[in-house]
């Protein structure tokens, strides 16, 4: 624990999401308000290769209005990375030099914003006190659009492009229904999440009692079987006219094979990496003879900041400032974490989950959120989904595009010789 | 021109928008404040097809607060078709069960709610009194997101799916800006627009003087040179680290083949219909050894009543109210055009084009909107642009998602014997 003043490291690693910058501005922020125990915020360019690198910026350097439009910014303001440190008998260099950039820019702090390969990064620089003798309280800011991380309830990025994929998935479904007449009669949307279906699942909340929608959800969590597949689809465009299938671009065969995966080649023999919607498409038009569209959402949905959802800015936020609460208590190798009081009305907390048992673990779907046919989602599941994409929290707009900001990232003086190679 | 009070036809053609039925509340509205005029307002269940099986839908069983709702729901809320009548000489029993079932049913206006293929039809039907001895005063609503019909400055549908596409390149560009350092370097958006560049070139707009990013623009209108556009494109990755690369579905190559027909086949043999972007990721990959990631919007894009212009909104709604006060007028075969008065401050009033001007035409994008390179937009083509996507006209919502309306759509009862079929 620093009890003199010194200054703190941020980085944001991984996917970016239309939130992370929430979470940037709750830790500088709140740091601006401890000015007697932190003194400057100093963020990584590129995240943590930022900090091997000394390629630091003075987040001072930014007036307050700035820092307050991180808040409705999508991506990550000072750049991110896809970048993970290995265990310190394979790279001792690299933790060497952490730990004489840190030193040398007085670092104390370290708050690391990202997924479960970031938490393992954080929870070895926790560590860093103890195998390397440099003091260092270590927090990390849970940040993944695709909802994996285990014991928070949910995570920071996944609200908005839950509601992006529900918002979506409804506007795609009024334009395939007026169709399906004499055209379009199925539209397929792949979406992101990886080996978890939490991003999917998202779409079936499109339907409801009120206002039913015939959705297909394609869950990486369900073996594909092309048969059950195509007659769901058939019985759902018999009955309703249309249908919509909402894909994740983890669906996989039962032989464990991803579906996306087809050794497409083109007319010269290339191979080309297609995505899974198309070749739902082609099972569609080859196994049911029907019309079909498909979307591919890709970066989109998760830096669709214009229809973020207002928990998820708010929750970002939250566990921004909670984590430099917690470094100023002196907890190390922790994240805060979401814990839901309640669902309705739906309540939640901060709470402190140990970095441990965060890393490296991924949170799937549970089967009892999936149907019996594996083709839709449980009551369980919508009570859970419901509240994260609840209400809205539109950035300010000029001249007709959202006014999302860019910092001035300028940089931190370097103070050591040499470069440093990642 | 109807004399006594007569009942109206209106219906939807080809596909839908964000805003075709702020078109129908316009119509429906003005129509319901004429009604020593007009008598019900009948839509055609799934456009012209309703009309020729008589399958009519009674919009006066709906609400005024349904009605009003109309204005903030996309899609086509009796449902659209793809079906053009071929001409007199060629069909001309079709011709003859439309006059029975307007016969049957006393009506007298007909408007319809289309693109250019649609105002032919219009154009025809509006001929039938003189051809058939039979009165109808018809009437074009213009709608296309493709923004491709003449006289008219700019299309309903066309500034909220401009609205989108720069919206969403704007996000996507502030996304792969932050992964450049260690990942994906280009983002490719396939969109729609068909022959015309309209679309594509509103991508262009997320890039301001304030706030440059490096946005490359591939326009049907441009045939397209390989070599020439991996030289902007690892031009623009060297100067800044990333680009963006807006890509309209109708790319062609030199020899006027589309670039998204590249006899793409799976691992069975069997041929797959790609989209665009999907190519040009691959010469990306493989002509710079570039990482990229790629997303097609299709139908997201003209669904997304969620961040539709209000310019366009109020412009759908007003050439809706223009059509019934023309035929109120006795106006046969016209549609009501948008006049652009000015471009800052945008001010634009409607006027009326002659049908047999309209029908069949299409506008594309002037060689002087376009640079001179061929991958960007003049500051001619921006002046016309920026005013289109102006004004945020959210919808309202509930529980996340915007609340739009699904009408009763209550058929009218049939009066003629024998099915008529299409």
């Amino acid at each position: 624990m620093a009890t003199k003043k010194m200054n703190a490291f941020y980085a944001q690693s991984g996917g970016v999401t239309s939130v992370i910058n929430a979470s940037a501005c709750g830790v500088i922020e709140t740091a601006r308000q401890h000015k007697d125990r932190i003194g400057k915020v100093y963020a990584g360019r590129n995240g943590i290769i930022g900090a091997l690198t000394e390629d630091l910026i003075d987040t001072s350097k930014d007036s307050a209005a700035a820092i307050a439009a991180l808040r409705h910014t999508p991506s990550g303001a000072f750049g991110s990375c896809r970048y993970k440190l290995k265990g310190l008998d394979q790279n001792r260099r690299e933790y060497e030099r952490l730990i004489e950039v840190f030193k040398a820019h007085n670092i104390g702090y370290f708050f690391y914003n990202g997924g479960g390969d970031s938490a393992d990064t954080c929870l070895k620089v926790s560590q860093l006190g103890e195998s390397l003798g440099y003091p260092i309280t270590a927090v990390h800011v849970p940040k993944t659009v695709d909802n994996d991380l285990p014991i928070t309830d949910n995570c920071p990025g996944f609200g908005s492009v839950a509601k992006y994929v529900a918002v979506s998935t409804l506007e795609a479904s009024f334009d395939v229904a007026s169709m399906a007449k004499t055209s379009t009669k199925v539209f397929i949307l792949e979406v992101m999440g990886r080996h978890a279906g939490w991003i999917a699942a998202a779409g079936a909340l499109a339907s409801t009692a009120k206002r039913e929608i015939p959705i297909v959800i394609l869950f990486p969590e369900v073996a594909f079987n092309k048969e059950k597949f195509l007659a769901k689809v058939g019985a759902l465009v018999k009955k309703f006219g249309y249908c919509t299938v909402v894909a994740s671009e983890g669906v996989k065969g039962a032989d464990g094979a991803f579906l996306s995966d087809q050794g497409l080649r083109d007319a010269f023999g290339h191979a080309q990496l297609g995505g899974v919607a198309p070749v739902i498409a082609g099972m569609v038009k080859d196994g049911l003879g029907l019309k079909y569209h498909w979307g591919v959402a890709d970066y989109l949905q998760r830096a669709a900041r214009h229809i973020a959802a207002k928990t998820d800015v708010a929750q970002a936020y939250a566990t921004g400032k909670a984590a430099v609460e917690l470094a100023l208590k002196g907890r190390n190798s922790v994240m805060p974490a979401i814990k839901r009081v309640s669902d309705k009305p739906y309540k939640w907390k901060i709470e402190v989950a140990e970095l441990k048992d965060v890393a490296n673990r991924e949170k799937f779907m549970p089967r009892d959120f999936i149907t019996a046919d594996g083709f839709g989602i449980t009551e369980k599941c919508r009570r859970y989904l419901a509240p994260l994409i609840a209400g809205e929290d539109f950035p300010p707009f000029r001249d007709g595009l959202p006014n999302y900001v860019v910092l001035k990232n300028v940089a931190v003086p370097k103070k050591l010789k040499g470069d440093f190679k990642v």
